[in-house]
């Protein structure tokens, strides 16, 4: 028998797969909070899906195969795909703006490395038909409490946030012609991995004054909102995007995450998608790859072939927040516990607690209880490991009066009791 | 674009998440309260996981491929082989008995029809480590209570259970050699859908005399157990068995199950590898397909080459139960319904909107606000498309006093209220 998972896939045991829910539950929490719904689409997608937003060199990162019907079909790398053909085949009946969350997923054949598996889980949150800056600021603020969520605050987590509309009106007033744009930003988004001359060679060769590249490398490393107001006060496109990012500002500080905002414009994001604000979500101290990554991509379902609508959305994955919130002593241990074990004192007391059990499962309490005769020591021993809080003992004064000794390994107290009084304290304490 | 998914394979809009997370919910809560975790696997998984276990011809049903890297891989079809994987690899650390469920989505390449889709997801529950009849009792009241949880009473329900050792003993004393025991199972199997000649000739061809193959049909038809315990009074065999269902039977009574439980022994289950009682759930009207169906399976694990522990397990699938729900209307709508819409009097109370919003999330509660400036009437109109409970007017009194005018839709009613007092009224409520 295969012993192990492939390569790069995850086997989710129970105390992984309570890290790994108690993560989910902090995403759905704050995602309802924030009036958004949740949906899914299939892991197994038609290939073409996916060649048509990103082009064929995608494939050789797919999990791609012909299926019996003779279809091309892959399993979902990303969500958005997915998520724009779903929108789009009802887009009328939909109510705008629409606020969509998922926790997809999502499969690449790549090469391994840390943080980086060929599986992953990823929320993924959206919202389409709203060109409002508010938009972007409700997007950033369900980012940030999620981090608050999962107990990281500013001091833990930056969101590191730039505006493509902005370093574009930079970058013009540097005297950069628009044709030599795209070049800039592909220099920009390798800043932290290339060494100054190849970015300034990667933008000369593109067509930027060498004047110009170097300035520009300037100004996105300072990313200061003051000294760039200072210097283009002339320029109104640049005073515009300024003052689109001074509103985002205060309407993060209404949300009260503006403390984990930071205009930092050598964020661009791979993606030639993105039209306006851009982030990324960093731990503080440097240590992992982005935790998280988005913003506005207002043009991207039009190119689908869908409908013409803006959008703008993040996606977050389950494995570096994971090894973030590890690494800070934040993730609980997963470890296994149930409020009661139900012990027979004698074999003829077997009946007598399956009901008992029953009855505190009734009122949603978790409980087990030996599935075979077993010595009251054997059961303390067993209730222990089964993470029980409480062993309940039930013996002839159930039979004779409805009573049962309960012991609490917390406080090591014994005591007599009646079920329905059993129930009560134990859903007071949960 | 493409605009649909996969044949066979579904979309879930929210309102359709919505009930499949109604469904989980109700799944997990009832594992949970009896003490069984949540584990996951890998949905794609090495080939030779499932022709080990079920040979070549279950290929033709797969979802399979060659990896990038050489591997041959498949979607998983069924969630056994991968339990029963990661079980071996850890089964001296794992506490006996295991208690372990998932929620896979699974994938079969078979032709559509009604409730059989291309993927479903499928609650798996099994038990690991324990033979006592016990272990069979808790796992069918597992099933029984998540009936109950859906709304679906021994009304609705029932669960049709025969024990392989028992019809075996009837079979051996209505003469049949032990060779040709597995003709007489196949038969059982096709019973409601081959004619009786087709049978007593399946049988007969595979060594049953022609006495033995009229009468075995009819004993299996009539499952009566004081019949049973009559004519086969003499035989030890027959006898042990019954007294192992009588045990069963009043176990399932302390379970509170009772009521559910019908023994049948048309009910074989068509996998080779059961080995003592074994059940399927059916609604009572007879007009769908198994909602669920499992038993013990004492020998696979040590068959797939892991480790030897009994075994006993059910799968229930998403799409008959929720077939079955929406015909008896116990489904919910998955409509979906907010706390609060937080509305600006005027465009310039937005930020105290977002700061309302803001105070009522962090207490949990589920908030909207407009996204871009809009005027009241269409504030709420948007406000019940959103299916919000309760709209918030933030005024000038918000700025002044900390006051809000609260409007139930409910009620019509409208009154004002400081935040405190809303978040406490709405919890109260929720």
């Amino acid at each position: 028998m295969s012993t192990g998972a492939l390569p790069g896939f995850r086997d989710f045991y129970p105390e992984q797969f309570a890290q790994r829910a108690w993560l989910f539950e902090r995403w759905r929490d704050v995602a309802r909070r924030f009036g958004f719904v949740e949906y899914d689409g299939p892991p197994l997608e038609p290939l073409d899906l996916y060649t048509k937003k990103s082009g064929d060199e995608i494939v050789g990162q797919l999990y791609n195969f012909e299926d019996k019907g003779g279809r091309q079909v892959a399993l979902r790398p990303e969500m958005t795909p997915t998520v724009a053909r779903m929108v789009a085949a009802r887009a009328n009946a939909l109510r705008k703006p629409v606020r969509w969350f998922s926790i997809p997923q999502l499969f690449r054949y790549e090469r391994q490395q840390k943080g980086r598996l060929r599986e992953h889980f990823q929320l993924n949150v959206d919202i389409f038909g709203e060109s409002d800056v508010a938009a972007d600021a409700e997007l950033l603020a369900v980012a940030c409490e999620i981090m608050r969520a999962c107990g990281l605050g500013p001091d833990d987590v930056v969101a590191r946030v730039s505006d493509r509309r902005l370093l574009t009106a930079l970058v013009r007033g540097a005297g950069v012609a628009d044709e030599a744009i795209p070049a800039v930003f592909a220099a920009v988004d390798k800043i932290e991995r290339e060494s100054q001359d190849a970015l300034v060679k990667k933008m000369t060769d593109g067509g930027v004054p060498a004047s110009a590249a170097g300035r520009v490398l300037e100004l996105v490393r300072a990313s200061d909102v003051e000294q760039l107001r200072t210097e283009y006060a002339g320029d109104g496109e640049v005073i515009a995007a300024l003052e689109r990012f001074d509103a985002y500002a205060e309407l993060l500080g209404a949300h009260g995450v503006r403390d984990y905002l930071r205009l930092d414009l050598t964020i661009v994001r791979g993606l030639a998608y993105y039209t306006g604000i851009v982030f990324e979500l960093f731990d503080a101290k440097g240590e992992f790859r982005a935790v998280c990554g988005g913003g506005r991509y207002d043009n991207l379902l039009a190119a689908l072939g869908g409908v013409d609508m803006p959008a703008l959305g993040f996606g977050l994955g389950d494995v570096v927040l994971g090894e973030l919130l590890k690494a800070r002593g934040k993730m609980p241990s997963g470890a296994a516990a149930i409020e009661f074990w139900v012990a027979p004192v004698e074999t003829t007391h077997r009946l007598s607690a399956i009901e008992v059990a029953r009855r505190l499962r009734a009122d949603g309490l978790s409980v087990e209880y030996p599935l075979k005769a077993q010595t009251l020591s054997k059961q303390l021993k067993a209730a222990q490991a089964a993470g029980a809080r409480r062993v309940v003992f039930v013996g002839d004064a159930f039979l004779e009066r409805g009573e049962v000794e309960v012991k609490d390994f917390a406080t090591g107290q014994q005591q007599a009791s009646t079920l329905h009084l059993l129930a009560l304290r134990a859903q007071e304490h949960a």
